[in-house]
């Protein structure tokens, strides 16, 4: 069996012969050939906007690494900037929006983006990965509508998401129809990278976790489901696997379960055990290592992706990676410590399936 | 029965007339009286160590409002101030340590501070809150002692902790030396506040949520456990309730109970009748409002603290407080109204208590 189906298999629990492993942020700062390329091409925004540019990131990891995933060099915003908000990222600030939104006229007001006229540098690079020499699976991705839609309200990185509870709180009509809004882009953006090519498709919800319990059913998980439900329906993208991931989600993962996804990513605050023994016969589980992990040794490392891989336990149904984004301090020599760890100690914890997957 | 005794008995678990109603950072900056006692005397810090205006400060909010505790006015910083390391806030950014904690010789070196010498301002804030006109329970506390490392280690706050995971899992008898002398600051120290009036102590774990969950219970849990049985074990302070709260800890509820603590505290994105069915045979339970719902209209944070009422549901055992502290933009109007409404419509959730109560 080849890596390029490993990732697939895992995430519809079908046997495989090793656990498939690639991490959030795999293309990025810590590595010193994308901050190289950085240096010469200028801002984040104009390179996820290059489809050659974008395709050569998405790519350099693999060229490291020993990866059972691609995923595509982009930006949870770009829906949003293709909304004409007018995006932005300042160095060491995060994104903001020139007009963030509001008001119930400026969400009344924003378009539906149509992904091959607006967002087609995105499907222009999806389709230059899959003509590349890459042979690993492609993840396109979007953000959850709850977390795209914190960033159109506050304007920018929020710590107490003041403009956006108020809206929720005061005036959860106006937010609905936002995230609707939202919600039906992102079905329209997912279907189209997968019918450019993208194997796999992931929904980041990095701000569900900041939602009240009964505030994240109706606010962020609602508006995942749409997504999950319409992707399912179509006769192109009902068999492609799809990943949903609340950070700090942990206490959420059965309602993430139901949704009919495929796989749920999960933090390194849960426990990989104890999150299988409650949805691991319904989804697939990725993660969960703390990213800052990488800190350690590389003996230390090695310890602890084997309770990672431990913790899992045998057979399919677990994609290793992080528990969030990779830190741009990171050196890539710790990166491959993990990788080659779970390579070398995840064998034993398939080798009944390998008869069935040989 | 006096409002002084409510916030007692249902942390004992005793029959209350109505729920007892306070909330974290109810001594601050919301408040107008504050900012303007703050302009005149300059620093966060300088009005911590000055007992007077701490105890004025302390006060500040019951004289507005209805409340069933006071907390004393301070900091959970004043641990790592008083060993030395040199405490500083700076406008926007929050605290900063001139001589954060970096290798085993600072850690080695560190005073385990006397809590009559070092911390006596707060001591004397204290007893001046004891001496003055208020009727309720005055809450004493410390942070917990990962929480209060983080800060020493990373020597302001941080994002990614990378510098105390680093230590964690590179040098992990680093931390454990730093940890068990910070335990051992907030043994002496709890108990000299007890000693000194307070008549309730919680323990403030803003940063447990960020640990992986093994090493949440190896270098969190613990370490507040050590507290809370030092406290239980002398026979001064073995009656007087404690609070265990870790922010984003709502999966370690079963584990923070059996510490043998009094009350949890828990944050809005934990559901408050799970968490009674999961603890709440052992322990009260405090909270846990979204700070955010403040942001909302009066009659919409009426709706939101009624869903919290019916969610704890009848009998005692409920302190109704925020998830987390008060935003510093909210306006005391919505104060007001969140705690009539805690008044008013936590009574029929003790009617039959009434009869042992009254």
């Amino acid at each position: 069996m080849s890596s390029s189906h490993r990732l697939i298999k895992a995430l519809t629990r079908q046997p495989v012969d090793s656990t498939p492993v690639w991490f959030m942020r795999q293309a990025g700062r810590y590595l010193p050939e994308y901050r190289q390329l950085r240096q010469n091409l200028g801002s984040f925004l104009a390179m996820c906007k290059n489809p050659e540019i974008a395709c050569q990131i998405t790519l350099q990891p693999l060229q490291r690494f020993d990866l059972d995933a691609a995923i595509i060099f982009s930006d949870i915003l770009v829906i949003p900037d293709a909304m004409n908000l007018g995006l932005g990222f300042k160095e060491n600030e995060g994104p903001f929006f020139a007009h963030p939104i509001r008001d119930k006229a400026a969400i009344d007001n924003l378009p539906i983006p149509d992904p091959e006229d607006d967002l087609g540098y995105v499907m222009k690079a999806i389709q230059l990965m899959r003509q590349s020499q890459s042979a690993v699976p492609l993840i396109g991705f979007c953000g959850s509508p709850w977390t795209v839609a914190t960033y159109m309200v506050e304007g920018k990185s929020s710590r107490n998401f003041a403009c956006i509870k108020s809206m929720l709180y005061n005036e959860p009509t106006w937010l609905h129809s936002l995230l609707a809004k939202i919600s039906l882009a992102s079905c329209h953006y997912l279907h189209a990278q997968i019918n450019h090519g993208a194997q796999v498709v992931m929904i980041f919800d990095t701000w569900g976790g900041v939602l009240a319990n009964r505030e994240f059913s109706e606010f962020s998980l609602r508006y995942m489901q749409n997504i999950v439900s319409y992707l399912k329906s179509q006769v192109l993208t009902c068999a492609v696997p799809i990943i949903l991931f609340t950070k700090h989600g942990g206490q959420w993962l059965e309602l993430l379960a139901a949704t009919g996804c495929d796989g749920l990513g999960i933090d390194w605050t849960v426990d990989i055990s104890q999150a299988r023994e409650r949805v691991g016969h319904r989804v697939a589980l990725q993660g969960n290592l703390d990213p800052a992990v990488l800190y350690a040794s590389p003996e230390r490392i090695q310890t602890e992706v084997k309770k990672v891989l431990a913790g899992y336990g045998h057979g399919t149904g677990h994609v290793f990676n992080l528990g969030h984004g990779i830190h741009p301090e990171i050196s890539p020599e710790k990166v491959q410590v993990m990788i080659e760890t779970v390579r070398q100690y995840s064998l034993v914890y398939h080798q009944k399936e390998k008869i069935y997957a040989s």
